[in-house]
């Protein structure tokens, strides 16, 4: 499997601190060290950094801190792979163009059986099942409107898309258009929003401390999604089973709370649907 | 304008020299600042960098230096902005799936009343013409070809479309899939190949010598365009008006002479055809 990682914020924002905790778990802390990648919006424009080195150890990932790009709109992604050889062309984030802007997705999961994106408008170019899930998205978005719709036609046609998705398999992922940054979960993945007041957050993975007050300034609201909590003395939000969240501008907008794995009387694993807040 | 920069090779190879007397062209020995990008191929993936700001100054430049990063095939090209702001999304080189594939595309030149892509397959996400012709000759080529055909059909198809596309104005362009590169010259394009014998070689831009017997062995084959030439000593071919070149592993596999401008005996600009090698 993979890690992801989403930010999505009001201003423009480095992701510095939750990347250096989080590229980590590419070979030291953890064993995610088949590739990363990351993307920043920076308007419209997407700027990527991808390498098939381990993250911990790339140069490129010291690029990306030593630049210090802020964004409002952020997904990496460190690969452990399961489908696909150790390339540039499998390695997350994928991006591709829906009606006139940049959409970047990065998976967490295993996916069997998909559809044969052959002689479609939006193929494939690896050969990961991710890549081929994302494409099988697009034009399922394409076909379906022709120009940009409304955002609620927008997360109610990806939720749609999704639900066929994920019957192929593991589906977590994390969306972005580079205005909103949709999450969904079909494992593991979790959320927090940093706003005011702000305090002080120690990395689970080097132990580093930071104060966001020496950052943030008040009325700044920034979302961090992660397959696992980076930090240690915050409260991450644990998303169920199905779970669809959707933030925008660094704030909630909507979520589907989705299915509670929970354990029978019988001792099999069944599903519990909790609720359905927007 | 802008300036192009691309490279064919027939074994992995290093741009550095070649880029590193480029990106002077951004700001130290000519205008060409308003921003730039590069693109090598890895396999069938892509890894890119972009920057809003000047290729000479940035530190993004200065990574691609650093990192020695070795490819069959890369575009380059630095900014003079006609059309559309200075961001990322207007940075060239643009990238689109086609069968299956990356195709990598920059442009030099301006072109006017382009067919509007609004509701098509393949929309710009930025607002240059460049990016927009783009969009018309992926569409083009996907609604010709559901599959991807035997190259000669490409060429021929690519040859239709630029001849489409190059009466809406200056239609310079390096466009590769990671196999081949195809360079279309409407003013300025200019190629050579080196091979056995290998030589020395001066950069126009700083004067900077290399001999490539340190570097390179018999049997390789490197193939540079560029808009301008980018060395002093060596024998570089200045394409017509309407030329358009095919190269692959460093060969070129097809040309098209195109047209020379001539002054014509009642003084006017007139079109002389030269003729069709290939």
């Amino acid at each position: 499997m993979c890690q992801l990682l989403g930010m999505n914020c009001n201003t423009p924002t480095d992701i510095v601190f939750s990347f250096e905790g989080f590229r980590r778990r590419a070979g030291l802390t953890d064993s995610h060290s088949d590739g990363f990648g990351i993307a920043f919006f920076e308007g419209k424009g997407v700027r990527v950094f991808r390498d098939n080195r381990p993250a911990s150890l790339s140069p490129i990932g010291d690029c990306v801190k030593q630049y210090d790009i802020k964004s409002l709109n952020v997904i990496a992604h460190i690969r452990k792979a399961t489908q696909g050889s150790v390339d540039i062309e499998n390695t997350h984030p994928f991006i591709r163009e829906i009606w006139g802007e940049n959409w970047v997705f990065a998976h967490n999961g295993n996916l069997h059986d998909l559809p044969d994106m052959t002689g479609r408008f939006c193929q494939p170019i690896g050969s990961t099942d991710s890549e081929a899930a994302f494409c099988y998205m697009a034009e399922f978005l394409k076909r379906r409107f022709s120009r940009k719709p409304v955002e609620q036609e927008i997360f109610a046609a990806v939720q749609e898309v999704t639900e066929f998705l994920a019957q192929h398999g593991t589906f977590n992922f994390i969306l972005s258009n580079g205005e909103w940054m949709i999450g969904h979960c079909a494992t593991n993945l979790h959320y927090l929003t940093r706003q005011a007041p702000f305090g002080k957050a120690q990395r689970i993975d080097d132990e580093s401390v930071i104060d966001f007050n020496d950052y943030a300034k008040d009325g700044d609201k920034v979302t961090i999604i992660a397959t696992f909590p980076l930090t240690k003395d915050e409260k991450w939000t644990k998303m169920l089973s199905g779970g669809f969240v959707f933030f925008k501008n660094g704030e909630k907008v909507k979520e589907i709370i989705g299915v509670e794995k929970a354990i029978i009387d019988d001792g099999t694993l069944g599903d519990r649907i909790v609720n359905d807040c927007s």
